[in-house]
């Protein structure tokens, strides 16, 4: 009897209606009568279920009707067309064996879970719909952007997660220490002796794989990074999560048009690629989720993104007559408010503004002729606001040095990714995307602890 | 004229012979007379170069003849075929634009560098033939992995690399912090106060997502995780890192042969598809790093590979006759020296050894019912040893719970891994492979600084 899973069956029943099939899952409902039994079977392969039937010639009637919700079984049986039915198939059993009772304390009894209750049961969670979908979708997601840059060479980069220096300057870091905290060795001065560390110096968790990518793109002409990055800020938001993943491209012989035309076809790609290989999970969330997700998505993947200046972008907003909280300024950083009205009210898709203050941003963007902007450009969504920022990189070593001597920075902490500029240096570009931020895109889920298996915030490393 | 890669015009010639086209890149080698030059152009999307000829018609031709190793230029120029070279084709030059130069102590000159030496240039050494293989072979690896899991169904995880416990109890942890060390806070017993730290309680990195795999495995049937893993063990040896990146499949309804089939597959598939996508790239390494490459790596392809119990290799073992310089008795724990004895000397094939005793594995792994060895298989592979160690899982909860008190575990500390077993347990198993280990086997590379882009090691986290 071949032995197969629910997806199998779905994307495939004309193969198997008449025939013997055996399955494993674990029951989601389970209906009784005295002679009868319906169970609705899920094997985590597909997000609908499959009705099993069964009835009393069962050697282990009885055992059966005493199944609660999760336990796990093995259906022998016969692959039934079903006539007028919300199912169009349903398996006839010849034979269920019990693999794994569930107790019946089981915490996700069939009602609607708030997502909050759902969070304290984070082993449990993926069996829901809501969650199973998610995560569905986070896997599928993360495969389209392998997929997506590995079909146009890009080389796939892992850069390091432990770093060794603070020279990333994003935000606050997490230290990493073998040290016996109870016991800190000392210096002469007073001062912890970092050298007798692990490392032999102090060191932390990566913000960012940029500057390891843009030595990569200066081997491989375009690379990508996808791993995990670390904040250690201390803000409790709905946007905010201690731990979560990365996309940085990095491209050479390149420049800020380039990465706008990789970017957008990439977005498109990623929300197709989940479109077209989760239809089920999709039509959940545009359903139950966000009843305006699938407007917003085939809107993103049907424009032709709008690509204005900051400076067009900082007038547009003025002329607008809108009353905003932080009054529009040229100068000013743009705040959600200006970017959701800027892509939602004024264009109505997604739009690139580009050439940012250079005071705003940083570093290493490249500086513009006019020495007033830098090549930067950050990809707003509707919805959302912010979804990508990238720039052209400052290639010329002496308009680099001069930046960093401005900023006060440390050049001799950055001596290898100057290096970059000695040998060879190119015009190049490269952006970061926040994978959990596109994945609350694509789900309609408003907050990233619900798009993150095991969720690390200010407060909380649970499980 | 249409701007291309290397790649695109060797695998595609026949497209552009005649053609003009643009090239951008770096220059490998330069060799000049009065009236023509020679460059060596490689653009990182493929391991060969490509010619670039031209003459002194260039109005710049005087400028180029300066052009030192590693400088970024753009040729525009036509693409001819070569009679009687050893390249097919080459190009000549109608224009070449000077990107970027290279200083002249570029370290990377046109001799042999040690390994040792390209290390301390990390930033630098993808630039080299051997380590451009290595990246390359290290993306196109990490792809088809994905591209096996997703094939079959199996959902990416990703487990969380902070983690709030130090329950998945396999060697030593780095430690995270956000206290200041020069001042911690302290509880009313003199202890640490963690209550004040960023997750308001001790945290460390994580050494295997093996446990959140199982949970996930509950809810989807079949899973992998691949991210970077970390262990603070002070053994500065060529196959040990600080920080290396593993894939842990985990599936439900399976069991020791199940787990064994897939990795089976799963190795083959991974060599078959590097061998296909970098040919070049494998062809140097058979070449330069290791001359019984091909041959090893079709053998694991051809090959079924063998499946002995720990029993019976124990006893063949005895009978070889050979002198180990650990003695075999039942019930140690295999040394290398003994793997790669049942795999080079006896089998000459990759062989899966299963049914270890209980006494020398995890927990975790499913008590066969002789009540002296667990379901667990370790694959050793010719050349190398152990490079997937896996098992059965624990499932039912009353053999897990007496195994974990046997061993001093505090059950607490895994309230929910053990919950996986009161709600619908299954049969099911896992297994690990460390990436960077396959990584040295395919490309011959023998020290594990050599296949990570920016190695942690003890003592070192440059870059």
């Amino acid at each position: 009897m071949e032995k197969i899973s629910v997806k199998q069956l779905y994307r495939n029943a004309e193969q198997y209606i008449n025939n013997d099939v055996t399955l494993s899952g674990w029951i989601r409902t389970e209906r009784m009568s005295k002679t009868f039994g319906f169970i609705e079977l899920n094997d985590g392969s597909f997000f609908k279920n499959i009705q099993v039937v069964f009835d009393d010639k069962l050697s282990n009637f009885n055992d059966l009707s005493k199944l609660s919700i999760s336990s796990s079984i093995t259906v022998e049986g016969k692959v039934v067309e079903c006539q007028n039915a919300k199912q169009p198939f349903e398996i006839h059993a010849t034979n269920i064996i019990v693999e794994g009772l569930s107790d019946s304390d089981y915490p996700l009894q069939k009602k609607r879970h708030s997502l909050e209750f759902l969070r304290t049961i984070a082993h449990l969670r993926p069996r829901s719909n809501t969650f199973s979908a998610v995560f569905k979708v986070r896997s599928l997601a993360a495969f389209a952007i392998h997929k997506f840059f590995q079909e146009r060479g890009f080389v796939y980069v892992h850069s390091p997660i432990i770093t060794g220096s603070d020279a990333e300057g994003a935000g606050e870091m997490f230290r990493l220490t073998t040290l016996d905290l109870q016991n800190l060795p000392k210096t002469e001065e007073g001062k912890i002796d970092f050298s007798q560390d692990f490392f032999g110096k102090e060191a932390n968790l990566t913000v960012s794989g940029q500057l390891s990518g843009e030595a990569y793109a200066h081997a491989f002409k375009n690379v990508y990074t996808f791993g995990p990055t670390f904040r250690a800020e201390n803000s409790n938001t709905a946007r905010h999560a201690a731990e979560f993943w990365m996309i940085e491209p990095e491209m050479a012989f390149a420049d800020l048009v380039d990465y706008m035309d990789v970017a957008e076809d990439m977005v498109k790609y990623i929300i197709s690629y989940v479109m077209e290989n989760a239809p089920e999970e999709m039509e959940f969330f545009n359903s139950f989720i966000d009843k305006d997700l699938f407007n917003r998505l085939n809107n993103v993947v049907n424009s032709e993104f709008v690509r204005i200046t900051y400076t067009e972008a900082v007038e547009l907003l003025k002329k607008s007559g809108e009353e905003f909280q932080y009054p529009v300024e040229w100068g000013i950083d743009l705040q959600t408010e200006h970017e959701r009205y800027i892509t939602e009210k004024i264009f109505k898709k997604p739009v690139f503004v580009t050439d940012y203050p250079k005071d705003i941003k940083a570093f290493y963007m490249r500086l513009n002729d006019d020495n007033k902007t830098v090549a930067a450009a950050d990809l707003l969504v509707p919805g959302v606001g912010e979804i990508i920022g990238g720039s052209q990189r400052e290639e010329r070593l002496d308009v680099l040095e001069k930046k960093m001597d401005d900023m006060g920075l440390n050049k001799e902490d950055y001596w290898w990714y100057l290096e970059l500029r000695k040998y060879g240096t190119t015009k190049h570009a490269g952006y970061g995307l926040g994978f959990e931020r596109i994945l609350m895109y694509i789900t309609g889920m408003s907050n990233i602890r619900d798009v993150i298996p095991f969720p690390r915030t200010t407060g909380s490393a649970e499980f």
